[in-house]
Parts: C-alpha cells; sequence; structure tokens
C-alpha cells in the first residue's frame, strides 16, 4: 500500500519579498528539499557514490501552481507523491497546505545518472531503488 | 511589429551548486529579473504607486524545462516574449541560450492585480499597458 | 543560570556551489534561522504586533569567521549566546561545529526599532524580553 | 596611480523581504559579485585552471556594517579597495552607496589557495596578480 511522503518547513524571513509573502521561487526549494528528505528517509541521496561511480538526479522539468500566499513563520505541510516511474525517469508531484488551505501544487521530473567527466549518461533507474520509489506512487 | 525582448546575464558563483552548475531554480530568477527589466523598459515596473493604488502582478504559474547546463561566469543570452494576453493576466515565455545553445525554456503567468489593506484583486490590464505588452507578443 | 541556544540543521543542496562545498553566505541565513527560533522559543519573534506597534530588529553589524568547510547533508551544530546586551540592542554570537570540528564563528548586532510609516525608530527593549533574552548570556 | 574598482548595481525583487527593504546578507552577494567583476577586468578568475592547477579565492573572514536601507530597483553604486595584500591573502573593502547616501561597508578576506583532491593549500599569490590588484589599493 502507498503513501505521500509527508513533511513540514517554516517559511523563514529570507523567503520572503517586499510584497509581505514567500517568494514564487522558494517553493522549488522547499520541493528540492523534500524531495532530498525523501531519499534519505529510503536510504538513498540526490547525490550517490556507489557501483554505478557518482549518481545524480539532474532536472529536466519544473512547474508550480500556486493557489493562495503564505507569510513569515507560516508553517508549510508538504505531500510527495511519485507520480510517474519511468525505466530512466521520475516525477514527484507536491503539495502544499497551510492550516488546511491549498497554497501550491508543483512537479519535478528528474533523471537518473552517471555523473563522469564527460558529462552525464542517463542509466535505468536500479530496481532496489525503483521498489522504494514506488511505495510514495500515487496510485 | 512585434519583437521579443532581449537581454544577458552572467552564471554568478553563488547561482551554481556543488555538481558545478547553475542551480535549476536561479532560472525562475535570471526570468523574474528579465520580466522586471521588460516593464522598466516600458516606463512601468512589477510594483507601481498609480491611479489604481498599489498594483503588482502575483504569479499563478510558471515552469520550466531544462534543455543543457551552464557554469559560472557562463554568459546567457534570455528572449522574452508575451505568448498571452488576458483580459487580467500575461503569460511570458522565456528562452534561454549560451553560445547559441539550447539551455533552458521557462513560462511565467501573472495576474494584474490592486494590493490592499483586504489582500489582493484582481483587475483588468490598463489599455497603456496592454499596448505596450502586445510589442513583445510572439506573433 | 545561563546557557546558549542550541540547535541543528543540515545543508542542503541549494546551499553549496561549484567549489563543491556550503557558500560562505549562508551561514548568514542559518545564523538568522537561529536567532528566529531563539526568539520564538521565549514566545516573541522578530517581526512582532504589541503594545508598541509593530516592532522589529534590523541589523547594524554582522561578520563571519570561517574555520572550515562543509558539505551537502553535513549537520551543523550551532550555539546561540547573547554576548552583548545593550540598552536598545543586542549582539548574538553563533558557533558552528560539524562532528565536534569548528566549522564558522559569526556574530549579529541588531537595534530594536519600531517600524512605522515614518521608517525606524530604536527603543529601550522591554523588561521581560531584556530578561529573557538574560538567560542566553555568555557570561 | 591607484583606484578603486566602481561597478552598480540594481536591487532585485528577490533580493527584498517582508520589511520592504534589501535583506542584510544580500550585501554578501553583491560583495562578491563585484569582487568576481574586478578580477575579471584584470583577467583573472575566483577560479582559474593554470599553472598551478585550480586555484581559487575561498573566504576566511568577512563582515557588513550598515548605515541605511535600499529597497527594490535601488541602484547602489560600489566600491572596491584592496585594503590589504599579503603574501596569500587579500582584503577587499567595499562600500556602497545610493543616491550620494551611505549605505553599507563592508570586507571580505580570502586566502590564494591551489584546489586539490586533497583539499585545500595555501600559495604564495603569483607576482603579475599580485601587481595587479596593487592598482586598487586603498593608499
Amino acid at each position: 500500500m502507498s503513501a505521500p511522503y509527508r513533511t513540514r518547513r517554516r517559511v523563514e524571513f529570507r523567503d520572503t519579498d517586499a510584497a509581505g509573502i514567500a517568494h514564487f521561487s522558494v517553493f522549488f526549494n522547499y520541493m528540492e528539499e523534500a524531495e532530498h528528505e525523501l531519499l534519505r528517509s529510503i536510504g538513498s541521496s540526490v547525490l550517490l557514490q556507489g557501483d554505478e561511480g557518482t549518481t545524480s538526479w539532474p532536472r529536466v522539468a519544473v512547474s508550480c501552481d500556486y493557489r493562495g500566499a503564505v507569510r513569515f513563520e507560516d508553517e508549510l505541510e508538504i505531500e510527495v507523491r511519485v507520480e510517474r516511474l519511468g525505466e530512466k525517469s521520475v516525477s514527484y508531484g507536491f503539495r502544499f497546505q497551510h492550516d488546511g488551505r491549498d497554497v501550491a501544487e508543483g512537479r519535478i521530473t528528474a533523471v537518473y545518472c552517471q555523473v563522469g567527466s564527460a558529462g552525464l549518461r542517463s542509466l535505468p533507474i536500479p530496481a532496489e531503488l525503483r521498489e522504494k520509489l514506488e511505495d510514495f506512487s500515487a496510485k
């Protein structure tokens, strides 16, 4: 049975702008930090040294839709789901709420890659990692 | 006759990450800075005091697709087009190139709003501003 | 009996740069976040609505000395001490360690101010707040 | 005859915070960007591949004193002086003004280092680079 990964974070002062609210760009940092936390929770990392050398997850597409504003010290509840698991890529969906109110919905699509001196080379996601990611699948 | 707004910017050291390349999130800052530059070029601003009180352009949706990486001190050529001009909203399309090579394509959709003590209220884009924005239209 | 305020935080990926280590400027964000956490721990905030209207703590001087580097996912132990408590200002000292190794030492001096339409006006720190801050004094 | 290096930059929207002014931490990014511009102006870089392998300038101490606030779209005039040139280190002094009014004064002390797989090793600053830096000396 699958369930989203859940975490929380507070809007820091540096995350706000002169309009008095969290700047739209910081949601991408929040998404990435939640993704990295999810990976750590299954014993992995966005930057890994292993059998395949150094592997990482460069992003190919990201997006965010905004439903409402949040302010300094507001606490966000974040849900992360694996929306699509391809042979070499994963799409995470993120849902941000504050006090039960929808704030934003975002997505990050990342490709599993070997990082070498000759650049990046995409690889099939290892079976064991794949299985663990499926636990957060949206279905 | 319409043409995109063109500007350039250098990848600063703080824009890079431990993978040695510009972090995906900084492209949203680059987009916003180019949008604000475009608005200044037509005598406007993303935060304006005028006949309608304080007006601003909160974002409702943003996205970016990445085609290649850039590094510290690389210079980016940026093109901004008005892709869609609604009654109360505008969608900008951004194209990033480095040395003639595609790096990223992004989009920001923003709504024209009055900023008051009671929050945000969307308004029709004033005719004069509308006309100037049409000069950057993609068609 | 006084003791430093202690907290921890992880170096996020966005905090690193192309040299592979946490960028020097992020330590100022870490300091500020620890300061705000300390203020919340005593029921206060860096931005407060109260009897004196809106009050805040603008910074007049900050500094940081670096002893060693930290990398992505390293965890920092942070100690905050009130090094000097003036009539209207406070100086916090910050000590950053990783795995028992010194990483950085910093300082923020902030002034207690009323924020009004006419700008900032410094005020004596209220007695009750003063007393709570003394609990973190270095002596 | 020596003279400071001069540059300008605009306060971007992302540089502001909910207090409506440029956040204190962004002055360190402004300083670093001015330093890198100075290095480029003399044909060097903060990250260089040359006879000595990869060399860089890690920071050992930084500070900033704030005299006044600046807001979104304000333009800053920045002066950079070489305040002290040691055998292996340099201290830059930065002065920020807006419309002839003092805004901030900062300092960065950096050490010339070879970056190798075994970490950082400080080196004497090469004579040619040294001579060029002396042109910006405060005396």
